[in-house]
């Protein structure tokens, strides 16, 4: 079976950013629940492109380098992919570069209608597609192969996929603040500890990475 | 000045035990989210007298031997004593037992009407206040020298003093558990990494210590 993978950003208090919006796509909160991943060499390198190597390499970076393993698909919303931004722009391809980092076929979810696939640089194919999330997983875990599929978010994407119990490992960085709004991560995930192992680490930023495994 | 302290237990989703009832004296998720706790060499001894030292003696013990340290009085709510339960009967002495482990005068916040004091074994005597939050702070202040103040709980009293800005040293025992219900922990304390800093650490148990120190 293919093993389906989230990563995502969350407050002490359970707030994961709020939803984008064109003036601000990343929402409010991204930034301070962000910070220390950002921080990392492997984010630098991988997102950035910043190959000085000046960045953090402990256990944020660690669970970074983690990240980009082993992922042979990506799913994410509209709008993670940028859609909203400009939706009736066809040759609008997203706010992710030339060359995104995915580097795999990436199915965005979207209610608007078809359009055509998108073949970035570097590997990386926007599919979109207006279907039931388990039917684009079957087929994200097809174009998989042997690797995994990989959750990007937003968080409401990841969190519906874990309230349909298709998360295999869950892996959270709760960032020391208290945001005090934002989406609420926890809600309808009660009992997660008994359906998955779960650990955590504290890194030296102060992040707390808590991973949920099947 | 004299430090105010309180120690909480929380659940990865942010809740605290339900509020107590007669048939529940310590509410819904206590077990669960005190388990580790109660599972310490200090614990299992100063609060339930076994001398036995067959028990965890890690991460979680070396916090559970600082909550018993440096505390000069204790500040707790009428439903931690135990006054709900057997409202109108003046000679119950709360569920403490002969010899509570506090050692200290002990300042119950109560609506009810006034009450004379409970001498107990061991130091412990338990005064009735039915006065606002910090004209109780204020004398349990007085009451503990150069030692400090601990909001003992519930869970609620503790909340009023931390929206209120009265905390100086916050400890939370974040257990690995999603209980998806109880009373909700983190409303109303947004920000609250900008007024105290914040350190975590992992137990063996899995349990999450947070500290927010002014």
């Amino acid at each position: 079976m293919t093993r389906v993978s989230a990563n995502l950003f969350v407050s002490l208090d359970g707030y994961t950013a709020s939803d984008p919006t064109p003036e601000n796509p990343m929402g409010d909160g991204w930034s301070q629940l962000t910070a220390a991943w950002g921080a990392t060499r492997t984010v630098r390198e991988r997102v950035f492109g910043d190959h000085s190597g000046a960045r953090t390499t402990g256990v944020d970076d660690a669970h970074a380098a983690a990240f980009f393993r082993g992922v042979g698909a990506e799913i994410m919303g509209a709008g993670m992919f940028g859609l909203h931004a400009f939706p009736d722009d066809p040759e609008w391809k997203g706010w992710w570069g030339d060359e995104p980092s995915f580097g795999t076929p990436v199915y965005v979810l979207t209610h608007s209608a078809p359009r055509p696939p998108i073949v970035m640089q570097g590997g990386t194919t926007f599919h979109f597609r207006n279907e039931p999330i388990e039917t684009v997983l079957a087929e994200a875990s097809e174009a998989a192969g042997d690797r995994g599929v990989r959750i990007g978010g937003g968080s409401g994407v990841a969190h519906a996929y874990l309230r349909a119990g298709l998360i295999d490992d869950l892996h959270l960085m709760i960032a020391p603040v208290v945001l005090g709004r934002g989406n609420r991560f926890w809600d309808d995930l009660g009992g997660l500890e008994v359906t998955h192992r779960v650990s955590s680490e504290v890194s030296e930023s102060g992040t707390i990475h808590i991973a949920f495994t099947r």
